[in-house]
């Protein structure tokens, strides 16, 4: 077994799951383009079943058990408090198998009402790393589950690549193509998919300047965990693991830092002028943009929209803002 | 001149704008057709530029004109507190000509802003009817400009009609086609197209309670005005015009009434599980569905989202809810 895939497993990954996943629409927005001066082209995994990117990786972890030779008749376990964790329930679901969840208690009841609607197992525990990797490893014994992990696991790796696959087959040839960084699953993805299919086409990754891990990681090349990260990018606390980040080094041009404050200019635009829901987290790369971090001036950009799962009862929209 | 449009008339319309309107997107969700229990297509006119399917009529209005030997050197205007006004603006700067546009003072302000940002000439008037329509005599006396009622005119209707033509281009045989009902400009282009292209498809208009003037005209086969209709669904307080009327007693097969709460409940199913920004109006057809009042079941439904302009300063979603 390899260690990191490449993009020969992403189009295995994109033959065994198409039939699963949703092949989500590209989006453009003239008014947007107006704003950034750039052709922007942006891929709605927000519209992605369970409502994240995230389901791709889950489902070819899932599907591609048999060519791995992993048992999976024990089902499958994680610890999440996001998207992953309801994305490994329906993956689990569609091929009949148990999922094991291991959430925090502080999780969004969003989230938890989520894993519980596609029959996921969820064992709640207290909301610490130590104790959500504890939590788990006492459901594995108990269980005899395999364990998922959602961004550092090889197939999770390569059925994330297959959003920017769908988004080049779709679009055509690309100047950048951008996505946000949280654990590298699906930058690392992405950079596999596009160095392989457009050699020319730049790759950069954008992050929360108070969840910078990966940007520090990436200057000083090497792998430095992220400390009490701070951001409304819900999705991207977490730090890198040691394969998205040797893909990261080996593929990805460039990381930029952005602004609490430009990553909610960001999603409130994409809400008003494309008419559609993103979460945080997806609003980073054209942060990143309207910080000036990244020059798209008449340049083709596509972006990645990592998911949509926020919760309608606490939006960060007010009167006055 | 004739009276009321054709189908062909919806072609020729589709021919003229096409370059100018987006060709927007027909979604599905799995998760609210095992709601429904139907097979559930909706065309995205939220994503349509000036953020509704006015924007089709208001344009074929404007680049129709030449053919119509109407003069419109001297600009367009009308009186609308929503989305008509917009679109009007957007296609006259996109034509080249002046938009003079009659609003009450109390618009909403995104209204206003949009008008202002697509160059429209705005004229503010007290919020009645008489005021409104005194106020636009004035503007078209002082300024020459050539009236375009939001839907009761003919070039209006036929481009409004354009939606369900894409929609049936793309997705091909339908049982029922659904669409809002308010002034009727796009209940009547919808039902002009389907039963030229599907003579099989019922055309079901859907209507808030509180504002059920179209379904009471409906039944009595004369037209009913609206008094003092009260919904959530602003874009539907207005009566039917006598066009849209005609075309509506010969085409469309029914017309049923929805609750301010099923369309609270509808609206918020799309935002949450279609992750796509709609506003009320759009919601009623869904609402009526949910209700009981159409029955889907294992039928294929197209749906016509109208619009998507809703002020995000002022969500309907609330702890609790």
């Amino acid at each position: 077994m390899k260690f990191l895939p490449e993009f020969s497993d992403i189009e295995r990954a994109h033959d065994l799951i198409e039939r699963y996943i949703k092949h989500t629409p590209v989006l453009t927005s003239q008014s947007i383009n107006n704003i950034t001066g750039g052709n922007l082209f942006f891929k709605c995994e927000n519209f992605q079943k369970s409502g994240a990117f995230k389901f791709r990786g889950a489902c070819n972890a899932v599907f591609s058990s048999d060519s791995a030779d992993v048992d999976l008749r024990n089902g499958v376990a994680t610890h999440s408090s996001g998207n992953h964790a309801a994305a490994l329930a329906l993956a689990a679901k569609i091929k009949g198998i148990k999922a094991h969840i291991v959430m925090p208690v502080n999780s969004p009841e969003v989230k938890k009402r989520a894993v519980a609607a596609y029959g996921g197992k969820i064992t709640f525990c207290e909301p610490t790393l130590e104790a959500r990797e504890s939590a788990l490893v006492k459901v594995i014994r108990e269980t005899g589950a395999a364990e998922i992990h959602p961004y550092n696991n090889f197939f999770v790796i390569a059925g994330q690549g297959t959003a920017a696959k769908e988004l080049i087959e779709e679009a055509g040839r690309f100047d950048i193509i951008m996505a946000p960084v949280g654990g590298g699953g699906l930058i690392s993805g992405t950079a596999l998919t596009v160095k392989a299919l457009q050699d020319g086409c730049k790759v950069i990754a954008a992050e929360p300047e108070g969840a910078d891990d990966a940007y520090r990681s990436f200057q000083s090349k090497k792998l430095i965990p992220s400390k009490n990260p701070q951001t409304i990018a819900d999705g991207l606390l977490t730090s890198l693991g040691d394969r998205s980040f040797a893909i990261i080094i080996d593929k990805v041009d460039e990381i930029v830092t952005v602004s609490e404050e430009k990553i909610a200019e960001a999603m409130r635009l994409i809400w008003e002028r494309m008419k559609i829901i993103v979460e945080p987290s997806s609003a980073v790369p054209l942060g990143a943009i309207l910080e000036g971090r990244v020059d798209v001036h008449n340049k083709k950009v596509g972006i990645i929209l990592s998911g949509g799962n926020v919760d309608l009862n606490k939006l960060p929209f007010q009167e006055g803002n």
